[in-house]
C-alpha cells in the first residue's frame, strides 16, 4: 500500500506515523507514505495558499489552483509507477470533511484493497469547493466532532487501515479476533500478577477450562455491548442462549 | 488547560502535536502538554509493560502495575500544581477505547471546562481491567474502528478540545459559525479566481447582497445534509420556509 498525503503540514504527518506499528511496517517497506506539501505548489510569491471566502465570513478558504497542482504532481507520479494494465486506473482521493460519509471499519476494509490511496487534509474554512468537484472521490469523515486540519483525521485512516494489510501486525489472529467483530465490543484482558492491589483476576479465567473461558469472555461482550452501545448490540448475532442471557440480565 | 498522556509513544503525541494551531498555543503558553512514558514506571528489569492474557488467546495485555504508577505519578503533580480548593478535586481519566462512548462535539465542549485532563492510551490487546477500574472516568471512543493504539485518539480529542479553548484559534468567529452548528453539515466555500479551469464561482457570491448570500449558504448546508447524513438532519431546526425548501427539493 502507497499512502499520498496532499498537506500544508506534511512533518505532522511523516512523525506522527513513524513510531510504533505504522512505523516498523514502513521500515519493513510493507507499506510506503509520503507527504506532499501544497505550499510547494503555491504560484504566489509569498508561497499563499489561501484566501477570503467569496460571499464573506471568517476564516480563509484554500483556493484551488495549489491542491489542483499538487494532486496532479501526485496522480502522474502513480501513474508513472504503475505496471501496465493498471495505469489507466485513477487513485481514489480521500478528503477528510466533516461533510463526509461517517468512517468505519468496513470502510478501512475497502480501502485497504486498493494500491495507492491519495488523502487531501484541508484547514482553514475548508477548501474551494471546484477543486474538490474535480479530484476528490471519497469525502470522509472520522467522527462528529471538529478538528483544526484533516491531518489528524488521515493519520487515524492510515492507522486503521494498515493494520489490515497482511505483515502489519506480528500475529495475524489479532486482526481477527478483536473488538468491534461481530458487533460485540471486546471483552475485559487480565494480566499477572493474579491480585494486584487487592483485586482478583476472575476465576473462570484460572480455570484452564476452554469452555467455560469463552462463555465468560461472549457473555462479557455481550454485557458490555447492551451497557455501552446499544446500538450495535441489534445488529449482533447472538444465539438463542445468549439472548436469553441477555434478557435475564437486562430488563427494559 | 493541560493535557497528560500516559503513553508507550510518548514522542508520537509530541510530535504529532507540535505542529499548526495546537503547537501555536503550547508555544503560547494557552495550552500544556506532557507525555508521560509508562514504561517508565515499569519495575521490570527489562522494563517490559505487557505479559500474556489470563485465559488464553491472541496478542499481550498491557499489565496493571505500570499503568497505576504512571498515574499516581501525573495525579500527584497535579494535585501540587493546584491552587488550594481545587487540590482535592480528582483530575479526569480518559481511556481511548472502543468500548467507550462515541465522542462528539458535546464531549469536546464539556471536556474543554477541566483545567486538567489525563488521557490513557493502551496498546496491544488492551490494558488489565483492574486498574482501569481504579483509575479511569471517562471511556471513550472515536469512533467504530479499530486502531493500533490510543496514542490518535487522544490527539484527536485533545485537537478537538483546544479549539474551543478562548485565544487557541485565531478569530473566535471561526469556532461559532462552522461545521456541525445546528446540526447542518457546512455549505460549499470558494475563494479567488473567480473562475478556475472553466468553473465559476456561484453567482450569488459576487451579488455582495448580503441577505441572498445566507439564504443561499443555509440552503446548501440543507441540501448536504439531506444528502449525506439524513440522520443528522432530523435533528436540526429549520424554519418553516426552509421546510418547503427540502420538500420541493427532496421528494421521498
Amino acid at each position: 500500500m502507497n499512502y499520498h498525503v496532499l498537506t500544508l503540514f506534511p512533518e505532522m504527518i511523516l512523525q506522527g506515523l513513524n513510531t510504533s506499528i505504522t512505523g516498523r511496517a514502513l521500515e519493513k517497506g510493507i507499506l510506503s507514505l509520503e507527504a506532499i506539501n501544497i505550499r510547494d505548489f503555491s504560484e504566489n510569491k509569498h508561497n499563499k495558499v489561501d484566501d477570503y471566502p467569496y460571499g464573506g465570513g471568517a476564516g480563509m478558504v484554500m483556493a484551488a489552483g495549489p491542491v489542483y497542482r499538487a494532486y496532479e504532481h501526485t496522480a502522474e507520479k502513480i501513474k508513472k509507477s504503475c505496471i501496465s494494465d493498471n495505469a489507466e486506473k485513477k487513485p481514489r482521493v480521500i478528503y477528510l470533511t466533516p461533510q463526509g460519509k461517517v468512517f468505519h471499519q468496513n470502510i478501512a476494509e475497502e480501502l485497504a484493497e486498493e494500491e495507492d490511496l491519495i488523502f487531501l487534509c484541508g484547514h482553514y474554512e475548508g477548501i474551494d469547493e471546484r477543486v474538490l468537484e474535480m479530484i476528490v472521490t471519497d469525502y470522509i469523515s472520522i467522527g462528529d466532532y471538529v478538528l483544526t486540519g484533516g491531518e489528524l483525521p488521515a493519520m487515524v485512516m492510515i492507522d486503521a487501515i494498515s493494520r489490515l494489510i497482511p505483515g502489519v501486525l506480528n500475529n495475524d489472529v489479532s486482526a481477527e479476533f478483536e473488538s468491534l467483530q461481530d458487533n460485540l465490543l471486546e471483552y475485559p484482558q487480565y494480566t499477572r500478577p493474579e491480585v494486584f492491589m487487592g483485586k482478583m483476576v476472575p476465576e473462570v479465567l484460572l480455570s484452564g477450562h476452554h469452555g467455560n473461558v469463552e462463555q465468560w469472555r461472549r457473555q462479557q461482550s455481550i454485557i458490555r455491548t447492551a451497557q455501552n452501545r446499544p446500538d450495535l448490540l441489534e445488529k449482533a448475532h447472538l444465539s438463542e442462549d445468549e439472548k436469553k442471557f441477555l434478557k435475564s440480565n437486562f430488563k427494559e
